[in-house]
């Protein structure tokens, strides 16, 4: 009998994007169970919470069953070994982020040659967005509310406030 | 109940090398059913004839049941539906590989929005690895037997006499 | 007084896409006088003669004044100079086209310096579209009616029976 | 009667090179006027005061009139549309400025789809000048006179005493 | 009679890796003499002190005569002027690396046009490999023995601790 | 007592350009005898005879002792082993150059670990310049006196008529 696929899909995401959870959609279709990781980062100095950036990708995947998301700090492959997944997804926007990802997907299969690394394409509407140009943007008042979800245009709003 | 998942791997394999060998074994770890497509690529004017090539994947994979191998000489996408896949795997080596099969994804995606793709990284050890190098080094007598299975070395001495 | 601003388009345009097409849109709004010129590419071997890729941009631009359509064989600096245009235009889809074009530019510049090239981004919703790959998917029987104008697919339709 | 095109040349200019006033030179000839617009970018630490920013510009630009100087501290799509710009400027060096410019005009196309980005090509004698090198090389003692307009390399013998 | 060929290998080396080793070994090969640079790098606030670094280069290096092992704080091409060196090196792991390269070489021969850029490629088995990651993952407890000399591995625990 | 160090130049030189003969002469401070390498390169279906290509690059390197010219029809690796060479060298225009040429050095390793692959930048004033298009501008008339060797342009004036 097959084993069960479970996938997980790592990131910051401060704050989720439409793009990421349009990589989550798809994902999850290709897979048993899918798992968002939300990566603590504090070196990269979050605009939000742990526990906010959390909520936020609930609340957006609200209906999804099958998918869970948790917050992680330790290595990516040992939260991947955890939680018995073979798959690390990894969105592909761009060919400076494709490069990147290629040396730590090689570093990770060093690490844990167990665990594979792939790449998926998000959809084209959304090729040219990142957390960052969503903060540097919502910041100056630009109105984002298709590029992201309800919850995380309304945190945006408070915090500019 | 789960669907199966099928993943097609394309390609035009002339020959196929242990390069496309070792993405064909971990592609399969991850979906319920592989199939290896074959392109017929006539424009490609390629050494060896489709089911030279065929026979050489089949050869090769000895024993990988899980794993078929077809030829086929329509549209990559129609073939997918036809085979009920939900997945086109690809191994990406480098940059230009991405950009490429980049615009390949999202044309594909623009003809059929239920079939994914998704990249693969093969082993490190085989990233400067193509099927062209493959043919002009063999041609001069390089030897490469670390490099392709045993039945495409065999295949490339005859013709090379 | 202000010189008239007068750019050039170039390409082979095998056949022309909506992607060329939003190009040349976009174009038209920057400068005086939009020339779309059309490569005679022997050495591509078009799949349109000359005449039938000048009438479908023509045919597919109708109603659009402003904007001219010539066919051309000499250096593309030269046609420029002797059309008084200061300005050529290059749609870039990808990291790929633009090293080449950006070598093409330099090139340019240096037979003659008073032309400037100036890139532009095509429509997301095209950034995957190519002449080559409406060429190979259409003679595979894909639906392309929303990626090329109605003349250049029923021309494709012919040349497929 | 034609419309006025007015073009947004913007940057963090810390400090301006002869590479930033040659794009100036090159897009001041192709558009009716042409506003260098100097963004605050607090997040950056710049190493000049915006107001020396500001100043070094004007000074180096002397005598071109048609070229306007301001400084920008909300959206580049609002302050384009402020000044009644109908284009963004950018000058490409490197395959990895043109990644992050494309996602940045397909952002702001997202934003205004009235305002295109153009990109043009600085002259080959600055391909390899930023403000970063001029900075860091500034620092130690390096001559780089030829690389940046007097008032700038008297503004960094100051700071470097 | 030819003159000594003299090269430097210049870099942060936060902590060096056996990726940094490999090319130190390949370039000592082609040259009569290799001088490793460590630089002080005080704005990337290392993790180790300029005294650990060349310390752990040191004693990777021991028994390799021809290389010497030095800290500058100076411009490179001055610190390469006064050793008599006519030769950077640079290892090139990735196409990012290579833009970012080119423009530094291409900076540095514009200031001194008598010291040239030569790039040199590691073994494939440390592509992936750089300063960052081993910092990163061994900080998390990841078992990278085989990716640094014991040294490095050794100053790695105690930092941990 | 140190090795002579023998570098090997390889291309197909159809025609030599200036920014060949710029690497040639850069190289050849670096290393103790310089060998460059004319492939026959029937696929590529070049405009001139071997011979030419040959004769054009002797004929512009005219004093320079220390070069030697040679063609060679058999594997790069081996031709390089035949002559005692230890370094191949490779000039770098692009990152679309680099990436091809860091798949070819890696294969190139693969078959003989001895000989080390090393890029060189062209000076900038080249970094456009390719064969293909001093054949395609001369061919529709442009003035490349400034880009090739007088010879190269006589033989390109007499192809043309």
């Amino acid at each position: 009998m097959d084993q069960k696929k479970i996938a997980i899909y790592p990131g910051t995401f401060d704050p989720v994007t439409n793009g990421h959870l349009d990589i989550m959609v798809r994902a999850n279709t290709l897979f048993d169970k899918l798992i968002v990781a939300v990566a603590l980062s504090p070196k990269k100095n979050p605009l939000f919470s742990t526990t906010e950036r959390v909520g936020f990708i609930k609340e957006a995947l609200n209906g999804q069953d099958k998918i869970e998301v948790h917050s992680f700090d330790n290595l990516l492959i040992d939260f991947a070994f955890e939680h018995k997944a073979s798959v690390i997804i990894k969105g592909l926007r761009a060919v400076s982020d494709f490069e990147f990802e290629l040396q730590m997907g090689l570093m990770n299969r060093n690490l844990n040659n167990q665990i594979e690394t792939v790449f998926m394409i998000p959809s084209q509407e959304y090729s040219f967005l990142s957390s960052s140009f969503i903060k540097e943007t919502a910041q100056h008042g630009a109105d984002i509310r298709h590029l992201v979800p309800k919850c995380v245009y309304d945190g945006l709003q408070i915090i500019r406030k």
